[in-house]
């Protein structure tokens, strides 16, 4: 598999093309952005930990029964995948309130959810990724009702297993974001990555924060955090100081 | 009927108790708002004019089958109603493109939707009356699922035969905010205002907007506008400069 020509930059990632149509080489970066991009850093190992972390929770949910575009890792920053054409949709999955949701409508932060819910918005930085009801993406042609209902229960399948699998790993989900797409054939696929970028993990003892909020919020050093999720979830830790 | 004490003041009106528990009296004041109360004004001639408007709204549409909380009116700025416990929702109808809804989403104002689609806001004006998903208000316990479908169905109800009333009027029916109620028996009910401060209105030829936008956005004289919409509907014009 040869690594070919730039598909897309975007925030934590680059993608190429390969000699196989049907696949992309994705390449983590060690760049951390919130706040839909105003706030930004350049964190060495970032994307190193990003790349392990993703890889290694794509196979692990894999084995569990969650199919997802992941190929294989193919070096310590980068990772083969199926090609999609992305969703342009962000799917969020909430077991207990925190973020934007907790700021928005008023529920403490850490409160449990009386059932897990899915949000969508639209994947569009330009808007800010805007909250989107079942009607939006309908009328805005992002996704037909028939999708919306295959994402929403993919999205909670896969909140079954991460959840699972976190737990015993001591530690919270309290909620994260997801990404689809279609493949060739037109079947939704997971994609995407799934790291505490994309996650909030509670120490379910210590209620530590081992996700972006570390960043986010300046609660302490990043790597460190996402390096005590690599090392729970089994990974190889590579000192990098 | 007596007017008895201020049970509450809001931004648009005051509710006072009456000697039956069942009924509230309703005062439509002079003073306008929006962006959450960010803008406001006292302008001479509103109350009464919302208070016309909504009253001459909710009998023509009694008359075609939507029932209200509406009674009568007392006065030119006071009217009865059926005394209701609000449900904290505003239900929205939209049927073009306008407002928060062109921005948020980025669809140009005007357009016209593929369909009406209805959303539901929080009321709630310390948090901004922030956008929900049907599993956000299940979740803040605002409504269970039954209620939200009947508030959808009865939205949608009230778009059709608002919008067939304002066409035959030469003006286009573009969005507008409901709220409904619960009676003493938990039925529940079409309450609060159906006026150019809760509708966007423009004239079908010329695009004029007649409706609270023209004080939002600073288009011109607002009670004209106003006017413009109790004439059409055939009510009293009554010069107060
Ligand atoms: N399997 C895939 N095929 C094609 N594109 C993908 C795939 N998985 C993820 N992507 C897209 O690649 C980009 C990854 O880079 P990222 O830095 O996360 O971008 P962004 O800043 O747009 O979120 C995203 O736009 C993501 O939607
Ligand atoms: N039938 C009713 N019974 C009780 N309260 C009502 C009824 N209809 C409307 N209301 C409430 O009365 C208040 C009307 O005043 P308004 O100035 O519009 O208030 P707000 O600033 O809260 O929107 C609102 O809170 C509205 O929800
Ligand atoms: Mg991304
Ligand atoms: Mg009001």
């Amino acid at each position: 598999m040869e690594k070919g020509t730039l598909l897309y930059e975007g925030k934590a990632k680059k993608v190429y093309q390969t000699n196989n149509d049907d696949i992309v080489w994705v390449e983590y970066k060690d760049s951390a952005t919130a706040f839909n991009g105003e706030k930004k850093a350049s964190i060495a190992g970032k994307g190193r930990l990003n790349n392990e972390i993703t890889s290694l929770l794509f196979s692990k949910i894999q084995a569990l029964g969650i199919d997802s575009h992941f190929i294989k890792k193919v070096s310590e920053t980068e990772q083969l995948v199926k090609k999609v054409e992305i969703i342009p949709l962000e799917t969020v999955v909430r077991n207990l309130s925190a973020g934007s949701f907790a700021k928005r409508l008023g529920v403490e932060e850490g409160t449990k959810l009386a059932r897990p819910i899915v949000e969508f918005y639209y994947k569009d930085d330009a808007l800010g990724d805007p909250l989107l009801t079942e009607d939006h993406i309908e009328i805005l042609q992002l996704a037909n009702i028939d999708e919306v209902a295959i994402l929403k229960e993919k999205a909670l399948q896969v909140n079954t297993v991460l959840s699972g699998l976190f737990k015993e790993l001591g530690i919270r989900l309290v909620d994260f974001k997801l990404e689809f797409g279609k493949d060739e054939n037109g079947n939704i696929l997971l994609a995407d990555e799934i790291s505490p970028d994309t996650c909030r993990l509670w120490d379910d003892k210590t209620n530590e924060k081992l996700d972006k909020d570390v960043f986010r919020r300046d609660l302490g050093n990043l790597t460190d955090a996402y390096e005590t999720i690599l090392a729970r979830l089994g990974g190889q830790s590579v000192c990098i100081k």
